[in-house]
């Protein structure tokens, strides 16, 4: 492969960091001064500072220039990368698509069946409540978001511990709505964010979107973040904003434990950095006691808790909300830009029906089911599947991931059992890297049926033939 | 005031183009030679090329660097101005803010009344389909939006003579959420866009979002758009996008006639300039037959003609779409990675309504109501506005424009009336230029009552006290 010569001059400079000839904190030659002095072009130049920069050998300082970096920080580890030029919204796109057709079985859907949301009761406060205009009326329900509504929330907040008034709470279109809006409040372009390795695609969208610099922290076997490498990381990179979900992680589904909460909080309090906490899945616990949010944690109003009532009572809603403290403002300066308002019938009827014993009725029992649901569908998988394939359980969420076999791919597994018309969410939509390990995730929240046993047995075939070819080549 | 050296060298190079010195399509200095030859830096140099840019004296080419453009295109109007770095969102949110105030005479908002919208069939359809699961079910109503509904906008479309499949539509979270999907899927930024110098700040809103470049173009007294000055911009800037309403134009209240449409879609065609076409209005005319839209026009392709049915139906259902033809795929694209599909229960009930009669006999009743509350208002204000004070009547929406004395500060006028609990919309939310005539714009979808001559009292009598205040002095 030909160098670039921003390459080439980039290796250059870094030689003479790295020699130490070039010591920490000293000023670059200004762009211009490198231009003359090495005779390349401007463009070469500033692409090449930029790798540096990117590199966290170099940083800039508005107006004044480029500085070398610190080199007594710790050596990066190399799983925490700078993530290349973000482009995986095509991919994400035709796996929406592809998963609307029909008649498919559905386990690649990131919601639960919805034969177990939609309460009755819920649905009968719709119906009453529709045939008033006044239950219609855009003006109380406009950014923040219904009053009532937000008390509520705020109120289940404080049962946990948090204090939370209702000015703090904005309701949103739907959780990732909450999640988009935070991220562009936090965020101008060319800031450095933090996400998970493995994460949910829409947080990869929004940084493409937002032309947002991403570096990943990687998963950990026991504690599902590495918080070692988070460190490492912060310390390397001017670090803004984080995404990470810390309660039944989607795809993996792992809990983090209040001690790896505590220390990563920590860490985000010394060094001033916002945390955009996902947390849509924070009421499908599995045991007595929900998790504890990092925004328990928070001591200095620096994480923007985003939630909502999608995975517990409809994905149709398109009703969810952001702790957004004093960042409320500016979230509702957002929104009246876009979508002015979630929809007001839905956000009446919530109000009555949250008021109610309900929704804690619904939920134990919808926890209930999601976990009996689960475990029927871990125990066939596991007697079924081949053994290069493995798979964990994890507390907590309706996802299990099938981790596949070395040199597996997730998205020809995924093809080929679209072709059976069953959906499943391949790893590639997830990892943007494609160097780790390649697994699908199934939505495990339906109840067993013939028609799921034979998917499963589908699925366990596919990935035996798969297993059997890769053995013999 | 001290000149910038950005201003001083860019002031230099005018004079060498005004001069002729510098012929048309000559190619400018780098940036580094003039960098060398002036002696300024970088960012100067870099700065005065944008200025000029901006200007319409030099234009860029990708790779290439700039070139002095043609002098013989057709001296700007005074009137057509590339706008400053926009910075409206903040005064209209703390306008949008204070209208929420309980209890205020609402002439401000941009919705009617909503004692005329919400039909009482509509409300049976949706408290019907209520107690229903699979009436929420997101499955079916995901991007581009629930078939059935797409099936019957594209009837509509037809019947304007406009060939229209199911496809070309996409259903979006409101009218707003369509314009502003189509404008971020049509640009980059640093694109120049066209808006009407007198238009809905939402666009303005947006433009500042996406970072986009803005040149405005004036009103015409009898036409609605000066299509002389709009010829004359599009020769003069590259412009990607216009951003406009023809149909009972918000807030001035004009439709824009067949023959000037006609005039503008073919320059359009001839420049391959597309048209997002704001018509959220269109079922509000007054008068037999429903105006055409510019998408009738478009030979091309070119136009994205959005809607809604929260000025007809209700402004919290939050369901409104784009004509986004071979762009639907992109658009569907943006909606997933943010508001992901509009609430699926209203989608199913906006089926089941449209598909009877009912739509159109709320429409032809709504249409009179409208018509009768808007000239009750007229006269009203005719008989009891000072002298000083102009008014227009213009066919169609619901809207009259209260043209205030000059001098006089609509701002000012919308804090007085607002202290004393009526809410009338300032032109400073239309018109991002102080220079233009000031105006206040005034809802009339209102029923008659006590209460709405009382305010219409305080407003005259405001407006007259200022008009004295101004012979005054």
């Amino acid at each position: 492969m030909p160098m670039y010569k921003s390459d080439q001059l980039a290796h250059q400079l870094k030689s003479l960091i790295e020699k130490n000839i070039w010591k920490a904190h000293t000023k670059l030659p200004s762009l211009r001064e490198q231009v003359e002095s090495s005779g390349f072009s401007l463009m070469t130049v500033m692409n090449a500072y930029q790798k540096l920069e990117a590199q966290g050998l170099i940083y800039s300082k508005e107006k004044s220039g480029y500085f070398v970096a610190e080199q007594t920080k710790p050596a990066l580890d190399s799983a925490s990368t700078l993530a290349p030029k973000i482009e995986i919204n095509s991919s994400v796109f035709k796996y929406l698509k592809s998963i609307q057709t029909p008649n498919l079985v559905s386990l690649g859907s990131a919601f639960p069946d919805s034969e177990l949301l939609l309460p009755i009761k819920l649905r009968q406060i719709v119906s009453q409540l529709a045939r008033y205009p006044k239950s219609y009326d855009q003006t109380t329900n406009l950014p923040p978001g219904n009053l009532a509504l937000r008390k509520i929330i705020a109120q289940r907040y404080c049962m946990q511990g948090i204090p939370t008034q209702a000015d703090d709470i904005v309701i949103t279109s739907g959780g990732l709505d909450a999640l988009n809006l935070s991220l562009q409040a936090l965020t101008q372009p060319g800031d450095y964010i933090v996400l998970q390795q493995t994460t949910f695609y829409g947080a990869w969208q929004a940084a493409e979107r937002l032309g947002l610099k991403v570096i990943t922290v990687p998963e950990h076997a026991h504690c599902g973040i590495d918080v070692d490498a988070f460190e490492q990381l912060i310390l390397h990179y001017p670090v803004k904003v984080c995404w990470m979900m810390f309660n039944a992680h989607n795809p993996l589904g792992f809990t983090v434990s209040e001690e790896i909460k505590f220390k990563i909080a920590k860490l985000l309090h010394q060094h001033h950095i916002h945390l955009i906490e996902d947390d849509v899945y924070e009421e499908l616990f599995d045991g007595l006691n929900k998790p504890l949010p990092m925004k328990y944690y928070d001591q200095n109003n620096l994480v923007m808790h985003c939630s909502s009532f999608s995975k517990t009572l409809g994905a149709g809603f398109r009703v969810g909300w952001v702790y957004a403290g004093k960042y409320s403002e500016h979230i509702q300066h957002l929104q009246l830009m876009s979508t002015i308002s979630a929809n007001t019938l839905v956000q009446n009827a919530l109000v009555e029906f949250l008021s109610s014993h309900h929704y804690e009725k619904h939920l134990r029992s919808l926890r209930l089911k999601l976990k009996k649901n689960k475990k029927r569908f871990y125990h066939y998988l596991k007697q079924n599947l081949p053994t290069q394939c493995r798979i964990h359980y994890e507390l907590g969420g309706y996802f299990l991931c099938i981790m596949l076999p070395e040199q597996a791919s997730s998205e020809e597994i995924y093809k080929t059992l679209l072709n059976q018309n069953i959906a499943v969410a391949p790893s590639i939509l997830f990892n943007y890297s494609q160097q780790h390990q390649q697994f699908i995730r199934i939505n495990c929240s339906f109840d067993w049926s013939n028609h799921i046993q034979s998917a499963l047995d589908v699925l366990t075939i596919t990935l035996k033939q798969l297993s059997n070819a890769k053995l013999e080549t």
